[in-house]
């Protein structure tokens, strides 16, 4: 007899993330019956097609009545209509957990707004690609990269335990913080990258179409890396920088000092300069790679 | 009896680039002989035990005196000088080439050094890694890539053509533009992208150290590739940016311009703008991707 982690996942929205994690919880028989639920026809086709969740059904409410786990997967501002609408059909100690990019501000409105028998373990597996939809996912997206759960003091430690085990299940490396710290080490190395990327990538956009043409001839230069990076999801992206504007807007205020003094050393010619800056910047990379 | 491109060919600095083509050349038997001079130790020894090379010599004389074709892979702000004490050693008929990811300035300085029996053909093949030295050349670096030459109306058709042979032996596409046109074009592809790579690693140098290890252990969500970025050879880069200095600080102006406008809907909340401008920019990288 196969004992599993959770009898019942309800997958609200399916993209990159949940479809890869259906893919996964099923390959490693980790969960029993998966559902999953959308309120796009084409995605809740595509899934069906795909044939990789037991259910799809346009129904939230029919998705999450009996689950044991639900796991939210849909751009961050669409979280509170979601979560209202379900807020009393959710099962005597359910698990509610997300898969968002940004923490602080969610958590605190999710938290108020869910019955005190259900408990809420938010969480970010920090994995993704370029590409978007559920025929994008694949079960071995999360191998070897971290998911950050933000869960408060008050969190049932059971609840934080399962939903770790998880994500440990699909070959993540799991780490707890506080949902405000989450949100400012990541504005740093994914969200102000990303938002750099998508800006670098418009002033292309806004060129002269001859030019533009050449740019997309020679991009392996490196401008290739900023437009893959510019290429992830629009609408889920948009939802970051307004929902994490705070850590945002600080973070770049800084990284827009330090461009000015790159720029005004160029300017001066100020080799000395430069060449410390980016003798610097080599060995950050020799620590990134090293804890690989 | 095999027929060779070039008979002797003389590498001026071993690098990333000048390793790379030594091995691709004597794989694919293009060249009959080369010797490489490098004015560094370390770098000579490397490459006489990569046995890369015919010969290696710590004379740039003696390495250019008989060369059919001499190619100069050295930072930018190097060549002066190396063109001015070999000026008169080249061979009549020789042609100079070089690497170099800048050609305004530099073509201009070079050309009015060299004698007129020597054929200059600036080129530079736009591949790369973030590796540099010569044990990090492979041969296949090339390999569907692009390389730009940079002749003027003056130079000799018949040196352009086996410049442009060479490259193309080595897996290169080649193309012709004039050297304002190249910084240009590559001001935005590569320098740009680099300044902007390393003045964000550079942020995160700054950081207070307990805030710098979590940034470098959840790089993976977009900052890594930045970082990639930002390990390139320290000072190539540095006089990259020096002789490109016009095409660049116009470039950043405009990027700033840009990124402050991403800032300010950011500020504003206003969800319609960051929609559309991260719309678009994923369409460029569906043109980069289809191009390719």
């Amino acid at each position: 007899m196969t004992s599993y982690l959770f009898n019942k996942v309800a997958l609200i929205g399916v993209g990159l993330i949940n479809s890869s994690l259906a893919r996964a919880l099923k390959e490693k028989k980790i969960v029993k019956e998966i559902i999953a639920t959308s309120r796009t026809l084409k995605t809740r086709k595509e899934v069906e097609n795909l044939g990789i969740v037991d259910k799809v059904t346009s129904s939230a409410i029919e998705a999450v009545k009996d689950a044991d786990i639900i796991i939210v997967g849909i751009p961050v501002a669409a979280y509170l209509g979601v979560i209202e609408e379900l807020k009393n059909v959710f099962k005597e100690g359910a698990i509610v957990t997300d898969v968002g990019s940004v923490k602080g501000s969610v958590v605190k409105e999710i938290s108020s707004l869910l019955p005190a028998h259900v408990h809420f373990v938010p969480g970010h597996p920090i994995a993704g690609t370029e590409y978007s939809g559920p025929s994008a996912g694949f079960s071995e997206l999360f191998k070897g990269h971290w998911c950050v759960l933000t869960p408060d003091d008050n969190t049932d430690q059971n609840s934080i335990n399962k939903v770790r085990d998880m994500w440990i299940a699909v070959g993540m490396k799991v780490d707890i913080m506080s949902p405000d710290h989450h949100d400012s080490v990541l504005a740093i190395t994914s969200h102000i990258p990303h938002l750099i990327a998508f800006s670098i990538v418009g002033t292309v956009t806004n060129m002269e179409e001859d030019l533009k043409i050449e740019v997309i001839k020679y991009a392996a230069g490196g401008f290739r890396d900023f437009t893959r990076i510019a290429a992830s999801d629009p609408i889920m992206w948009r939802d970051i920088f307004l929902s994490n504007k705070g850590a945002v807007l600080e973070m770049l205020s800084q990284f827009g000092k330090d461009l000015d003094n790159v720029k005004f050393a160029i300017q001066e010619e100020d080799s000395k300069t430069l060449e410390k800056l980016f003798t610097k910047t080599r060995m950050i990379r020799r620590d990134i790679v090293g804890k690989e």
